[in-house]
């Protein structure tokens, strides 16, 4: 391990969980020696990466990184960032796929593509904000959302936009749980008459979720066996999002979605 | 120089005008040996530090700083990280200190300190939004605002809330052209009848204006000499504040600054 990993490896220490680590926590988290630890923790806070509490003598990341991160959002947005992602997949499973990430209560689409390999498609819009109760992407995203988030959704009202749209929050609820447990969320002509879907979670930096990635098939081609044949790449569609947001995966979702691909 | 900052170093090259750097640019800019360079370039990009555009075979800032740059954030928030450049602006001045952030066209207050040594003191509410054409923390900001931003408020209008409000567009930007020029907003009763005040810009991580750091007095004691006797405080005090947010001067203006502090 070279002597920049080393040191980038001290960063990756931190979380929202431990957001100050002393000098003896970082020898016995990272197992190398003092004298070479404390040397690393004081090149990386000239360098603005860490900080010291000047009461406890902790360290936390620095002012430097938000700089950098700044940059980086500049140079390559969500959407730049997102759009290879939703390519690959769409030309994996052969249908319309499309990456949304939260604003407000809603889900805003970032970016879609179709690779029209078929006689009909669905038509996407990207200007269309999507309710999170009546799309697989919205519940997907509520089912890793904190409860009083979810509370708040479900207590503003459930309209009701197909017939088969959910406008019940105790049934909203169950299926939340059904899609915990598989990490995927399933939804058959909720959003339109004519459409079904398959939505995945996005996470960000804090392992909190920010988004989705779905998967939306003309009904009448949307069989059991198709639906259940696309997720391994749908998951790795999530994965790959994830990573290219900087973001990280609850870790037992992690495991979860390491099964199924 | 350690092998980390030669590594950092190498990060620090990257800005909003250069988003990507190839190796032999980075051989020129930092004047290093390629090999050397390659090596740093290869191990940062192995930490997700940098990326690689397949294509161009230039780097670029890497999904790993976005997970860090989220971490210090939940770490230390905005809040937290100006309160003791508020306070130590306040202690030093001898008056009440506020910085507040832009939100949409108006400054929302993060926080204020006043060390309280005087017979009267100015009544701050930090619930209260700031109008930009009434403050001097909100001429600060849009005196280095892009026009588009600065138009947009103008054009929205400008209520009078004192009889010294300036509520004429023309007037405003005129006095943004010497706000610009000296880095410093003065303005005399006209967000409260009561209170003068002086304020500065803070910028972000792209060299954007994010903010202002303010010194509000009443305005019976707030004679020519005092307010001129505190600008290098604030002047510093705005600096440290860009800085505790990863921020960085647009280059002229720290140039300025530095004459005056």
């Amino acid at each position: 391990m070279g002597t920049i990993t080393k040191a980038i490896d001290l960063l990756n220490f931190f979380s929202r969980k431990r957001p100050e680590i002393g000098l003896s926590e970082f020898v016995k988290l990272s197992g190398r020696d003092k004298a070479t630890v404390h040397r690393h923790l004081t090149e990386l806070e000239e360098n603005g990466f860490l900080q010291q509490n000047p009461e406890t003598r902790a360290y936390g990341l620095g002012p430097a990184i938000l700089r950098l991160s700044g940059v980086r959002e500049a140079t390559y947005p969500m959407r730049s960032v997102l759009r290879p992602v939703v390519r690959d997949l769409a030309d994996a499973v052969g249908e319309l796929v499309h990456a949304s990430v939260l604003q407000g209560e809603m889900l805003s689409p970032v970016v879609h593509a179709d690779p029209l390999g078929h006689g009909t498609q669905v038509h996407f819009d990207e200007a269309e904000m999507l309710p999170l109760h009546a799309t697989s992407s919205g519940l997907a995203v509520m089912a890793f959302a904190p409860d009083a988030f979810v509370s708040r959704v479900l207590e503003a009202g459930l309209p009701g936009i197909t017939q088969r749209t959910l406008t019940d929050a105790d049934a909203v609820r169950s299926l939340l749980d059904k899609v915990r447990a598989t990490g995927v969320a399933r939804l058959d002509r909720a959003f339109d008459e004519e459409v079904s879907s398959q939505g995945v979670p996005v996470f960000g930096a804090l392992g909190e979720v920010v988004g989705a990635l779905s998967v939306a098939i003309p009904a009448v081609r949307a069989t059991e066996e198709k639906m259940t044949a696309i997720l391994p790449a749908l998951c790795d569609g999530a994965v790959r999002a994830t990573r290219a947001l900087g973001g990280q995966m609850p870790p037992e979702h992690a495991a979860k979605w390491a099964a199924e691909t």
